[in-house]
């Protein structure tokens, strides 16, 4: 068992070894060479880390906490469960249309740790760290009575005047999503033992690609280019598409009609739903469920073509799910569901609410 | 009970109002004319803020996790609770010197929360908030199936290249406390039932005085323009002096010579010590515990009265307790402590660790 010196520099030194007073791109020669921001020091000494920030751009801040049992499974290996801690506050960077510039780790641990969890831990933080050119420049270490609890804040900047909101999408903007939907609910089902591979002939690489987009998201940030250029509204689907959509709608004062059959399934979740008794009510719940973290993002009709080429071009995976309307009577946030026949039918997996209406392990 | 939605609403919104795109400064006519940053916008409805950094000025970030049982008591008040999460963060600012920008906070709720909890937490937050002149700017709100958890990031900024570090002390320098020492322990022990009032003869002022700077630390930001001109190096005392002083030693690679009649004690210190059987360890005890976000710093000698004559000026209270010496054949971090004969006597109180080596609620 480590002491919280040991913990900390069997963790977090390998992340910061050649991280200082440097110019970020310089440290990460694979990665893009951004080098927009100048981190003057972070040193795990100390309490506080100080930052420059390059003219003409803007700093965007966001912060998301994991708890156990509530964001991630008891069991998670450490490595997935520092990808994805990492992962999700970059997905919320990747709404934004931002592009990274470091991240703070809290860290409440519930027993001091053992060695191996340890390195397991820090390697997955370096993993994603080093992959999205996003060192650690801060944080805060503490023993935990309850279970393991991670913050993560991260940084990250857009051109000044760049970042995209949730509240500025326009009456008939078409709605996109990239990736596909519902793979993490099935790979949460899966790894809780809620299904069964067999049970619907799943392959053991389905099941370990489904267990995967639940365990280690991929934040999108290949498409942050793209949104900052032709996104009116974004935000990313960490409460599923029927829970988040809404929130996009209301923040811009509009309504929304979803084409049902535009849903980008991947083949295993295809083969889940082909293999259900009721297929319309198990997509629902799947799409319910969240943690895809997939973008979802409004663009004006006019720059439809625009946008195709430059998601081909950047190899990024979109799909049209449906456009933006008025605000109904009852109200904005009001989103209809269309079946092929382009009749409105109702679509609702269990709603999900983090006030312990639901006591299965979810994400926010 | 309230829903997720209602909570921000009621806990959050009260903070922002009249809070986004505009100057910091300006929202806030009784603080200082800071108005170094512009935040361009933050929106609860949003997942990220964003904000401009003035040319010339550095970001200053730091991190603080709080947690029921660890930092705080469960039965704390919800607003002293509110308070001491943003204190204990701005105490972090004026260690580096540094101003206050904003701050974002992550909170798990355990149950949903009852109106009258909110607006507590509500007006404590405000409270802080708006005495410092740092807005709220982001956060994440879920819930917890264990205790109560805050985690704070706090913005801030100093002039470039102006942000006071642990390493950077010298040999000579000498040694300063803000405010006095030792008082967050005993009120602590107060509240926990450790001690009683009548043992000590502590009136019920004095017994209000300890409590209140156990819950509601007052971030010493008023010393942070005295720090920025004449601290070699700094920290805030969130661990207690005994743990404190060698990580600014070890930062540097030097040690110290602290003399211990010269600590800074309040009155109801002094009464309670005056009534203990052994009040050298007591003293030891009290100032080993932590939790009082003094701060501790380092002067050059040739400094050392101008300091006197800035801090005389601004009202801060400062005490000299010691030096900095060469580091011993022992390495860096060792403090010799000396009592009024100027001989080296053992001095150490409880040691804690952050990992379960002690079951006293404690802060880090």
């Amino acid at each position: 068992m480590l002491t919280e010196e040991d913990f900390i520099a069997l963790c977090f030194k390998p992340l910061i070894e050649g991280n200082q007073s440097g110019q970020r791109g310089a440290r990460n020669p694979g990665a893009a060479p951004l080098a927009n921001q100048r981190i003057n020091s972070f040193d795990l000494q100390d309490d506080a880390a100080s930052l420059t920030q390059r003219e003409g751009y803007e700093l965007i801040l966001s912060k998301d906490i994991l708890l156990e049992g509530q964001h991630f499974l008891k069991n998670d290996p450490p490595e997935t469960l520092a990808e994805k801690a990492l992962a999700v506050n970059l997905s919320d960077l990747a709404a934004k249309g931002a592009t990274p510039t470091g991240f703070m780790l809290g860290i409440a641990l519930p027993t001091a740790p053992e060695r191996e969890w340890a390195t397991a831990f820090s390697n997955g933080l370096k993993l994603i760290s080093e992959r999205y050119a996003c060192p650690l420049i801060g944080g805060d270490t503490t023993g935990s009575k309850s279970g393991l609890m991670l913050s993560v804040t991260i940084l990250g900047e857009v051109p000044a005047g760049k970042m995209i909101n949730r509240h500025s999408a326009n009456k008939g903007d078409h709605l996109f999503v990239t990736g596909t939907l519902g793979d993490a609910a099935l790979g949460f089902q899966l790894l809780n033992g809620q299904i069964h591979s067999d049970d619907y002939d799943l392959t053991s690489e389905e099941y370990t690609y489904l267990k995967g987009k639940y365990q280690r998201p991929t934040p999108r940030l290949a498409a942050s280019p793209i949104l900052q250029h032709y996104a009116t509204a974004a935000m990313d689907l960490s409460d599923g598409l029927v829970k988040d959509l809404p929130k996009l709608c209301t923040a811009s004062g509009l309504g929304a009609e979803i084409n049902i059959q535009n849903f980008p399934l991947s083949m295993p979740a295809q083969k889940y739903l082909s293999r259900v008794s009721d297929s319309a009510a198990a997509l629902a719940e799947i799409v319910s469920w969240g943690d895809d973290y997939e973008l979802l993002f409004a663009v004006r009709p006019d720059d439809h073509a625009a946008l195709r080429a430059g998601a081909e071009k950047s190899g990024c995976h979109l799909t049209e799910i449906g456009r933006l309307s008025e605000a109904t009577s009852e109200g904005s946030g009001v989103v209809k569901y269309l079946d092929k026949t382009g009749k409105a039918i109702p679509f609702k997996g269990k709603p999900f609410t983090h006030f312990g209406g639901d006591e299965t392990v979810k994400s926010s």
